[in-house]
């Protein structure tokens, strides 16, 4: 018999959330049927969609959340004991799971050779097909374009930057800090602006003279307002997220309009299920330029179950830098 | 000696133009040199595009726009005596044009048939491929969908709306009065709001209750804000125009990038000339569905080459219906 710790969604957010916003509690879990499995958690994303997704669940409900897991008991030959899953199972410690029931499927994972399983929460999961078809499926990034990244120090945005130098553009990140400035031009990134502490339209002028042609969008609000103004003719915008105004009011910005015509600028948002059919490309290509040794991660990684919500508001503070991981 | 009377932008537009921005001036032509060939216009196009382009010309200039004329004497058998063509000449009356000189290069009208040479201007011109390209390019519209146009009642959105229905799909229009609104009905369009006197966001309600799939925008602003509100996922928006900033200040929206990610909304604003290598092929289609009785166009007609700033205010003021045109 296997009791399983869960994180429960105790109270709407509103504004950013505090502890009070979740409870933890158990359950006994039953018995293993046909075609299921029992897995243990082993590392657990905190991620900044979860912030406005758990809106659209009533309170009560465990919070949502991919997983790596380890399979310790099992009645479905695809998920063999003692193998490495990817689960959507939420804030658990333990899950039984009926892998043909839902929309975001299990997976085994791939061989990741030395590098370690928590990536599959991180560059080798979920944020680095995020980077990876986000990026280069709306951006079209051409070699010796210019590429700006907002958020640029997080799980998704540091990839951004990097696959862009890959792919032999110029690249400019926008983060939060002067330690987040110093590390993503360690990792590849020509230019960084904290913008708490510059004016981005100047630094814009002077770190992209031609203009911009690619946007990667974390944040939106004003700092996207103020990159959109620098685009060049036919530029291209991924709309990933919207971290500024996940815990406040969405900003009013001037009407984007005008822009869009006479520069003729494209923008897609997207979400990153519509990949995947094509999940596994996303893994082994991530996987292969790590071990090309052109890309490089970062992880920000918190012990304990327990630190579940502290980790996921640390998160949303901006506190981390790389991935945000919790490590049970 | 051929005098020409031309139109000069004589002061900088700021707000809603007046009288005062223009002054008529006469020019004497000179002897035509190889290749040359003077053009006598007969119909002028004012369009939307004049108001926020002509900033970007000096105090001086002759105002720009595209005309049909006959060719009233040439040193160039591409452009023989009598024939009618199309040029971006400005606000003339007479031009000695040189084609090989320009990006936006005259052409020699292909058979109307039966319409009148002013839809060289309007719907066998610039805004008929506007439309066509325009929409069916970056909306890729899709049998059973519903679809939004602005500025539904213009030389553009009109044919907008009625490619859509020749798409099979839902078609609901916004403009500006009842009048506007009863016609573009005639035409089929399924519905049609009053922007001035409705609520958009009940009537979209009403009138889209499964959502919207496109968006054609010419306006911008808060209509398109609660456009965009009432889109579905991978919704498509072309943005063609933004007539509600062309002569105030840009409104202040609510940041948009959050419905993008959400609904996966695709946003493309676009400049007709891109399509300049398709350009004939537009001219060729429109003018079949005219004749097979699909496409009904409707043209606002002011005499008199001294009224063509009337006519340009007229226009940015909604008093047109249909494309408005000069004549001579």
């Amino acid at each position: 018999m296997v009791i399983a710790k869960k994180w429960i969604y105790a109270k709407a957010f509103s504004g950013y959330p505090t502890a009070d916003n979740f409870r933890l509690e158990e359950e006994t879990l039953g018995e293993l049927k046909e075609d299921e499995f029992l897995a243990e958690a082993i590392f657990l994303s905190v991620d900044p969609y979860m912030r406005p997704y758990m809106l659209q669940y009533p309170v009560g409900s465990v919070m949502i959340g991919g997983q790596v897991a380890k399979v310790m008991e099992s009645k479905n030959p695809k998920f063999p004991t003692g193998s490495y899953v990817h689960g959507n199972f939420g804030w658990r410690t333990h899950t039984v799971c009926t892998p043909s029931v839902g929309d975001r499927k299990p997976y085994v994972l791939p061989d990741f050779g030395k590098e370690p399983l928590s990536l599959g929460v991180g560059v080798l999961g979920m944020p680095g097909n995020t980077a990876y078809f986000g990026f280069l499926e709306l951006c079209e990034p051409k070699e010796g374009e210019t590429v700006v990244v907002s958020g640029a120090a997080g799980a998704v945005g540091s990839l951004v930057g990097q696959i862009a130098k890959i792919k032999g553009c110029t690249v400019i990140g926008i983060t939060g800090t002067d330690e987040k400035c110093e590390w993503i031009k360690t990792i590849g990134f020509d230019h960084a602006i904290n913008y708490k502490t510059a004016d981005i339209r100047e630094e814009l002028k002077k770190m992209a003279p031609k203009g911009v042609d690619c946007y990667f969008d974390n944040v939106g609000g004003i700092t996207t307002e103020i990159v959109r103004g620098r685009m060049n003719t036919f530029g291209r915008i991924s709309v990933c997220g919207i971290i500024s105004s996940y815990n406040e009011e969405r900003a009013k910005v001037i009407d984007p309009q005008r822009d869009f015509v006479g520069k003729q600028l494209k923008q897609e948002g997207f979400v990153v299920s519509r990949w995947t059919a094509r999940w596994m490309e996303g893994i082994e290509q991530n996987l292969k330029w790590i071990q090309e040794g052109k890309m490089k991660y970062r992880e920000t990684i918190t012990e304990g179950f327990e630190n579940m919500p502290k980790a996921f508001i640390g998160m949303l503070k901006g506190e981390n830098i790389g991935k945000a991981v919790v490590k049970v």
